[in-house]
Formats: C-alpha cells, structure tokens, sequence
C-alpha cells in the first residue's frame, strides 16, 4: 500500500511521477543532479516536504562522484551545486531547508577526509526520509484531535503521501483521524492549473479508503454555504514568523471563504516549512508558472485563444488572521501566531 | 465582426457551436426540436438571454410543420413541445421566459387560421432576437456608467455576445464603456468545469480588441487582495424577487471574496431573467451536470482516478446582500431589491 514519495535505492534516487498520475504509478529512476532538478521543476516530484528531501539528494547526487582532494575543494562543489538546486523552484521553505541541512553536515564533518564527508552527506539526505516520515505522523496525531467522527473536511492540493515521504500533513491529519477510528468525508478542490487535487488527492485518498469527492475549486463556497463542511486542512510552502502561510494557489481562497462562512482553517505542516527570517507573508517569494499550464490542460489541446495573456501564480499567501491554527510536529500553534511560533519552532 | 449566437436564415436555425470554440468558428444548421434541444443541453449554445430565444426556436421547429388543422390542436402540439423544450436546462430562467412568450403568441392568435397563428409564432421567436439585441445595448448603456477609464474589471464564465443574440450583459457593459472611450482590463475567470471563460470570454474580447487576462479561478482572490480589480460584473441565469441571484457555479465564491475585499459587484441582466415568483434563491433549481465535465476535461483524457466520486453543481446563488448593482435594460437597481425590483420589472 504505502509508496516511497522519493527513495535511495541501489545507488540511484527513485521517484514517484507525479505527473503520470492518476493513470499510471510510474517510478523513475533519477541519476543526476540535472535529472532531479528538471523533475522538480516540471513538478513530477512536488510538495514542500517532498521537496527538502529532493533538493539534499539533488546535491549528493552532483557530489557523490566529486574528484575533490580535500574539504574546500568539495565545499565549493557542493555551495555550487547548492545555488543550482536553490534555483530550481523559489516558494517552499523545506526545499532550502534540506539544502542547509546538507551543508550543515559538510559543516560538522570538515576535518574528516573527503570519502567520509560523502559518507556523512548521504546519510543526512537519507536522515531526512526518516524525519520526515516520524515528523508526518507526529503531525497526524496532534492533528486528528482536531476531528470529530463524522466530519467533512476540504482540503486544496495535495498535501498527503505524495508530497511528503509517505503519510502527508494535511492528509496525515485525515489518516491518523482514520486511524484512530474516525469517520471522515473529504472534498478536494481540483486545484487548478496543475489539478494536483483531481489527479494525487483523489488517488492517494481511494487507496487509502478515505471516502472522497471530487470538486472544482470555485464550488467550494457553495458547499461552505450549505454547511456541508466542518474543516478546511491544508498543506504549506513557507510560514513566516508571524503565520502568515503561503500554499498552492486557491488556498487564500478557501481562506476567506472559511473565515466568511465561520470554518476553521487549519494549516498542516512540518517546523521546516517556517521561515523564521520572514516577518510577514509580504517577503514570501512567489513562484510563476509558465502560461501553458493555464492554457492547455497538460500541455496538450489548447482550451483558450492563442496567444491570451495569462496570469498563473503557483502559491498565495493566507495572512494568519485567516487561520484558526497550525498543526506542527511540535504540537498546534494557535494565535497569537507570532509569539506561539517564536516559543515553538527554533531553525 | 459581429457573430449572431443564433439566427434564422432560410429556414433553419443557425447557431454558433460554442464547444468548438476557441480553435473553430462553427455554425451549425438545425432543423428539428430534437436536435436543438441536444445542442441546448451540451452547451452548444448557452447563456440565459440566448437560451430564452432557442427555446423559441426550438418550439417553431417543432411546430412550422405541424398538420393541425384548428387552433385546438395546435395549441396541444404547442403544449407538449413547451414542456419538452422545457426540460432541457432547468436553471436559466430566460428559456422559459421565451417559452411563455411563444405561449402568449399563440393565445393572441387564437382566433386566426392555422397558417396565421403559425406565422404569428416565428414572428414571435424572430422578435425575440431583435429585443435582445436593443435589451443589451441598453444594459450596456446603463451599466457603463459605472466604469471609470483605467477600471480593472474581473468577470466569471461568459455573459457576452456569445451568451445573447450578438452583444452581452456583464461584457455588453464592456463594450459600451469601451465605445464611450473608456479603456478598461478585464480578468476573466476561466470556470471551470466547462471553461467558457477560457473558451467564450477570452476569445470575443480579443475578437473586440480588450485586454484581457485568463486567470484560474482560484486565482481571483490574490488578484483582490493585490488590489488590482476594480469591480465584478457577471451574468444571472435567474434573479429572484429579493435579488438573489442564480449564475453560473463560482460567481458566489467571486461574491463573498468581493465582498471581503471591498470590490463592488455587479450583476448584469434582462428583466426576463428575474423570476418575480420565488421569492429567494432558496427556490431556484440548480442544474446538476454529468461528472465528465469536472474529470476529463471536454470528456478526453481522465484526469482524476476513474471512478472518483463528483459534485458538480452547474450553478450556485448570491445572497441579494452581496450584490452592490442589479444593471438590467430598465436602470440600475440598487438595494433594497425586494422594493426596488418590484417597482422596475414586471412580468
């Protein structure tokens, strides 16, 4: 049942393509520091924790075959190839967390010799699938407090298995509910452009027989209105010090249709999404995506005219007045975000 | 230029095949209730002011050949084709709004020869064109005076020529303050399941030569937030006594974000689409379409796990407090609706 998001098999890095589903689960087979770059950009491995994991071993994969003699001879190896995979995709915390956690080991390790750097290197990126795997489902059982047997819950994107190692946040929480003998309904947004909701939520929920209903986004407020919803969950890319969160786009959305139809607006994610440094979501980078995703559903029949301008911001930011509270591995931050975020989450 | 959503030429109903659209300009011939019908309910054509003329239309055809020999008889192949025609769409409350005209027509003539009254009944759906054409240039005229040059105006699915005889309510407003000079920008929400404003909007605003700019519909919230939309004008499907308002499924969603950002929101259209027997939107019946729409994307390649359960409402309604402006053929009415829409619009 359970897959492996991203996995260290054999000498090589294997993902899950994201893209390829839900018609196939098709797992590729990634060699290269380029190879993994491309795949997180084109979004075949996607979701902010999946992301810390991916960008560390984009960068062992650059430095495993280094000719390096000494430490600074591969510090410099890895710092460029840390610019490279930093590059790949600006919004999600955890993609830049994980590539301070690998240079952060280089860092304790400097006075070994270079093999044992490798050595220490590779292990940190696969410490990262393990913590995030304990981190996951530490966030389920806070979370699932937060649910009553019986309750409908909408969720935007996919923030489950898929965008994590192997268990979810947001869809953590609704396992761990599940888990614990409670009967949940789920409604998932499409989340257009990239219908992460339509193609990944849908599919990891069905495996997991979590009952689930399909819906485009702009119906959510029609069934908020017809109080067919108890709880919005969701995922994040980057919390800033203040709770201010930025998500998949859409999010900010449900936000205030929650606040306007009295909801509560749960965020699910890891310490390793907060951005500490960020006092507010104004600071938040936000990616955008290229316009054929909009114009044609998966770069196949055009669906508008030639040539439309577009606007397709990949992320929004939820000001955390928005926000009811947010689940983390460290137990639920309420308000005031700013000073439960300080107490709780250290980088 | 100008594109006449249905006509009558030589005999047969012509109309624009808006699912070919935006790769295609087709029209197509029609010549039987049948098949008119079906073009209705596969959105062929669509759009409450178009829709209260094919249904006109669809009677004639059904009835020009008719061998009743008296009034009597005619009147019950009248009957039997209104309540066909009738079933078609259930939301839009123009189609029986033109049925009822037809209806009238024929009472009218009751005392004339067949050939007569059946002259009478083409008159009446020939009518019909040119009342809706003078009916949007009217709103447009009326509704333009709430556009300033430089306005940013967000719109959801396609209340435009495409969606009348050949002008538009929510883009009439559009073109009319573009032919007073005025230079507005409009976002035009792509609406999902069936993307008419991908399709529709986007392409006849190019085809007038508007900016425009095609966002998801999740994307209209950050847009508010930006402050970069000025005000909301959407079509209705069916406005009730109290001015709540039926339209295509995510404008309530546009209503609450308006709202919540301070943007006025207007809706613009006919009296014929106020249905001054329901007293409140709780009473208007909402359309539920087939789940291909929302997972396969013009029924091709799936893009969410077969099987997934769907909710795909075809409409939602507005609570008459979210509206700022009804803008109809008659002026603009403000709130209180109730007393201001029943001292405007009569049956």
């Amino acid at each position: 049942m359970s897959v492996e998001t991203i996995a260290w098999k054999q000498g090589k890095v294997t993902i899950v393509d994201q893209n390829a589903l839900p018609g196939r689960l098709v797992f590729l087979d990634i060699r290269s520091t380029a190879d993994l770059c491309r795949a997180i950009k084109s979004m075949k491995i996607r979701g902010a924790p999946a992301l810390g994991a991916a960008a560390a071993f984009a960068v062992w994969l650059g430095i495993r075959n280094s000719k390096a003699k000494d430490y600074k001879a591969l510090a410099i190896e890895l710092k460029r190839l840390i610019t490279l995979v930093g590059s790949s995709r600006p919004t999600a915390r955890n993609l830049f967390w994980g590539l301070e956690k690998i240079e952060a080991a280089l860092q304790r390790n400097r006075y070994c010799p270079v093999s044992e750097i490798k050595q220490a290197l590779l292990q940190e990126a696969l410490s990262l699938l393990e913590h995030d795997k304990s981190v996951s489902r530490k966030i389920g059982s806070f979370g699932q407090s937060l649910i009553k047997s019986g309750d409908r819950i909408l969720t935007v994107c996919n923030a489950g298995a898929l965008a994590t190692i192997d268990y979810g946040t947001a869809l953590g929480v609704i396992y761990a509910a599940k888990e614990k003998g409670k009967k949940v309904k789920v409604f998932a947004c499409e989340t257009r452009p990239m219908l992460q909701g339509a193609r990944l939520t849908a599919w990891e929920l069905r495996r997991h027989g979590i009952d689930v209903t399909l819906i485009c986004d702009n119906m959510a407020a029609t069934l908020m209105r017809q109080g067919k919803i108890d709880a919005v969950i969701v995922g994040a890319d980057r919390i800033a010090a203040n709770g201010d969160t930025a998500n998949k786009i859409g999010t900010y959305s449900v936000a205030v249709l929650s606040t306007y139809h009295k909801v509560p607006f749960y965020v699910a994610a890891p310490s390793s999404t907060f951005d500490l440094c960020i006092s507010s979501g104004e600071d938040i980078p936000i990616e955008e995506r290229p316009r054929e995703e909009v114009v044609s559903l998966f770069f196949k029949k055009p669906i508008a005219p030639e040539g439309i301008r577009v606007y397709n911001p990949a992320f929004d930011v939820t000001p955390q007045e928005l926000i009811t509270a947010i689940i983390t591995e460290k137990g639920i931050l309420r308000p005031p975000f700013s000073r439960n975020i300080a107490g709780k989450i250290k980088d």
